[in-house]
């Protein structure tokens, strides 16, 4: 029976991602993935590129990177339209998520649109977090420890309760917040117990740490802070 | 160069392992697995199974399941002493984790008695947390929501902090602490909120949901819950 598969890449290497991934991609009969204004190929593309086929039709579409819901929900909904169509007539789809696509992926909006119409089957990647705690080599928890994962959209004042709360923390996309953050963590005495990590796992991967920065520092899009008390 | 490898070799279904992980697997010169009281093979070895060559030696060793941290430091010296040997001497040394050697891994322990002699290469592994959420199909979180993820070993009181405190919560090995889990949820009015996973991806899975059961329902070792609010 056809579906539409969400499919974790993992974080930016590609072998990073699961022998399963490469059997369904290699399977599909379409694939979507989303592009850039400047017509740039997603990274998550990138990634499965080596093991895409040539029978597997790209459709490209582009998904609006904006705070506008409304503007989201549109292009959601057309999309999940045109993803229900071609299930419908047999087809095998693929939707490509970086790292997880049970981690902050917008697969799971999609999926919540389609999936009272078609089946849908879920194939776990691994997160950049993951990936981060393997560079670093430093464990995410052990023993009884807690981990927490926060995104730093969040209200500041929230990010400062996560950081006191908690042994274990990892604050994804950092960058906007950065100045705020290194600002709390050098009130706290806790510069030296976070490590910043961007472009996980990918060519141009940077590994700093917290007390090596200061304010003024320029960070990454995609930065993840992990602090480990 | 030789290396000690930590392989996550993912929560159970031998494809569910990275592209990394079977050719670092298949170019072993030694690999390490833990093996039971009774002689079984662990299940970390039969994921790994399916892509072992010949040319590679299987050491089993036993690793005490044991709260006494003296009798299991002393096991880990012990291998800790053998795998140094075997990757002074040349060969490239793998170790099995079950799900992601970052998570809750006796792998951790190890690395920190060996990396000061050897190097060592961490390979990320999908975690039982992120496979449950795919098999669920529901995400761990969205947009600014937060995860936390907590070991049921941990005391019972900071256990049903975490589960008032948590918008997205990840119990693992809920087993022993189920039925006062159970209780908590009931007096919370939470118990349709929590999903229970028990051997995820593995040929026994099996899904329920808490409020389904009852206090003196039977859990399988290898049991996750997870609470959406």
């Amino acid at each position: 029976m056809s579906k539409l598969f969400g499919i974790g890449v993992g974080p930016g290497d590609s072998e990073l991602i699961t022998v399963k991934a490469v059997n369904i991609i290699k399977n599909l009969n379409v694939i979507y993935t989303p592009i850039a204004h400047n017509g740039m190929k997603s990274t998550a593309f990138k990634i499965a590129e080596p093991y895409l086929q040539s029978k597997t039709e790209i459709k490209e579409r582009h998904f609006p990177m904006t705070r506008n819901v409304e503007e989201r929900q549109k292009s959601w909904q057309k999309i999940s339209k045109e993803v229900i169509e071609d299930v419908t007539k047999g087809q095998n789809v693929g939707f490509l998520t970086l790292g997880d696509p049970s981690v902050y992926s917008t697969f799971s909006y999609i999926q919540k649109i389609v999936e009272k119409e078609i089946e849908v089957e879920i194939i776990a990647g691994i997160s950049s977090f993951s990936q981060i705690a393997a560079t670093l080599k430093e464990p995410l928890m052990l023993d009884d420890q807690s981990l927490t994962v926060v995104p730093a959209t969040k209200d500041i004042d929230e990010i400062k309760k996560f950081i006191i709360d908690n042994d274990n923390l990892v604050l994804m996309k950092i960058s906007s917040k950065f100045p705020e953050i290194y600002q709390f963590l050098k009130e706290q005495q806790l510069l030296s117990k976070a490590a910043i990590i961007s472009n996980a796992s990918m060519t141009n991967e940077v590994i700093t740490y917290a007390q090596d920065l200061d304010e003024t520092s320029k960070i990454p899009y995609f930065s993840t802070m992990i602090i480990k008390k």
